[in-house]
């Protein structure tokens, strides 16, 4: 089932910047095995902030917050989740 | 470009059921045509109401404004628009 | 797959008082025959105006729309839906 | 008497894992025990930060406070209640 | 047990004077029932619109909302209700 | 005059206990001198975190602000002001 | 005692012209009346919508209502009052 | 001096088509002689809906109040403005 | 120029109260320089926290900030601005 | 293509002076370069706090994000942005 996740990250501004650093390729890897395993269907980043909104894919919601809550800046973060329903276009138009 | 299209119809409950079917068909006909044409890259219903969220894909917001107001409910509708940048994670699973 | 649902009811006050009274009793008619197929799970008032909330079972969002659209007062309604997630407590409860 | 109860934690980041480990554990433990005894009838998870939805049963409003600030993340979280009152659903269904 | 209700009312301009003042003098007959049998405990006026707070005593929010819904302004009124617990203050005043 | 006066405290999580307890010890002794010298006149705790409402009596916005910030744990909390006019249903329900 | 009221007024757009006219006519003169008679102190309009912002001086809420609900344009308007208390620096300025 | 001004309109979706389209050409016209006469400096559409915003020139908030409600569509029209100061960057760009 | 300015306060709890008396000290001595200078016109505190809302007159809106952000609690508060324009009623009350 | 992107940064006012004046001089730099390079096309300060709004010119808003993530106050701030379409007043006005 697909869900539409809108994730926002508050970084501390005094987080030293190794720290940050370290944590930012943490979750860009945590997000390429998403991705690459299909948990991740698409991502965008919005941009003005640590912000992002991605299409993901997952049995139940259940799920769907383990993979959400896998990732390293999950304490940092804050994820809006909606359950996405076919839409008849994408029906039609095939 | 790429852009996050969310849209919620208000249609007048008292509105005839033929004027409403009529009013739906043509939606769903014109968004068949953006959906094949490419304008529409996905969309998918959040269930609950009439509304919608899609990623649209025009030169820029100015031919973005031109298809969405070209939808035969955009009289009833209202649409935000969220401009979508690249997000590292889709380069880097590549 | 359950999703916690609340609904909200708009009823134009100017709607002559049969009309009000049938469309009411078709909504619980239908509510009827939802709850007991097991679609609505819960379903309780919150007290002050025409609203409720509910958890509701369906395969996915798309069959959940379903539901939803199916009740009478649906032109007149607006649903807010969120995927539930099991929680620990349960699981660690039995 | 039921009420609707939705709580949403934030844990400061930079908790030292073991205590957050351990406040988790205490919750969960305190979870369960309300659980079982009938005070948290029903509770999900809202997937994508630490935050759930409950049916809790309690004499009063009183009551239901008192249990509530019994959770160990009491004092990181933040509590919404609403009274709930039967929906003729429910009797109708029977 | 005792509820904190909020309740605005939203009259449509045009409607005729003699059927406003006629709803206006119901729904303060009601009321006046109402604070006369206990129910309503305490009502003030929110000044600058037709918008009032009062502590209601119900037996549980199934019996509130039978007696919001009495009021004759219900269906052009919208009620927000919060379950009141007791504050200590008053028991160690006594 | 009549006030409604809605209070949410925050206290940071990491405070000490005893600092906790004091301080809370302290804002209840305030609040029993406010409540038997009748500046307070009913008060209620809504529950699921730290905060009341409550009908303060005061000569006017002036004092009761001195009021309200004379409570110990004024420094943590947020106090919302609703100034409140009779209501009719009282005087017609004597 | 002084009050922050803040007015915002709806005319339905398919107000005949001369109806639109005569109401704000009527609305003008009575705002001089409360002006002139110092119940008004002030009174500014918040560009770009049907609004303002004013300074009201009454004996009480009960006074302050009577007065804003005398209005021509009450039934079309909201308003949001706010009790004002006498801030130090005006004192310390004398 | 400047001013954000951001518009946003609501047409009745059952306005007939040729009063609606009369209407926007009047809109259209009143634009340009603002744009051509200076009052409107710059004016962009926010797409997805009938909005804009656009930097406004005028003496005062009393002669910008005069110019935004000389706009035929002032009547459907909500505009909320921001006085704009000068930004550092500006001057030292220079 | 005249605007509306709304300031609210956030202190830190557990700033030593030499620092925070000297600060609002610094506050009523700028606030009173202010006020004698013509700058802030009236001034007046919404009761329950550390806010107010004043009127203050300046040439044009980067004056009126450079006032503004000169208060010794610039740092800690927020301020929001509107510009205000003449309301007819003051001109027709002469 | 042009953006409207209304940046708000929060400093910590506990920030050593030192440090504050440095960061603002490094942005004010920044913003100069961006200004001069043409990526910032306008910006006005919105008075009361530190904030702007701007008219930014970026290829997309995946160069876009770029820009506004090279302001020294980047982790300080929050941005939001807009696409602007073109309005038909400005084609019409030449």
């Amino acid at each position: 089932m697909l869900f539409h996740v809108a994730i926002e990250v508050s970084l501390p501004p005094e987080m030293p910047p190794e720290q940050r650093a370290r944590l930012l390729a943490a979750e860009l890897d945590r997000g390429v095995e998403l991705r690459r395993g299909g948990v991740i269907r698409h991502i965008w980043r919005i941009p003005g902030a640590i912000r992002n909104v991605g299409i993901w894919d997952a049995a139940d919601a259940t799920e769907l917050h383990a993979q959400i809550s896998s990732l390293p800046l999950f304490p940092y973060a804050r994820a809006d989740v909606m359950a996405l329903a076919d839409h008849p276009v994408e029906a039609a138009a095939r």
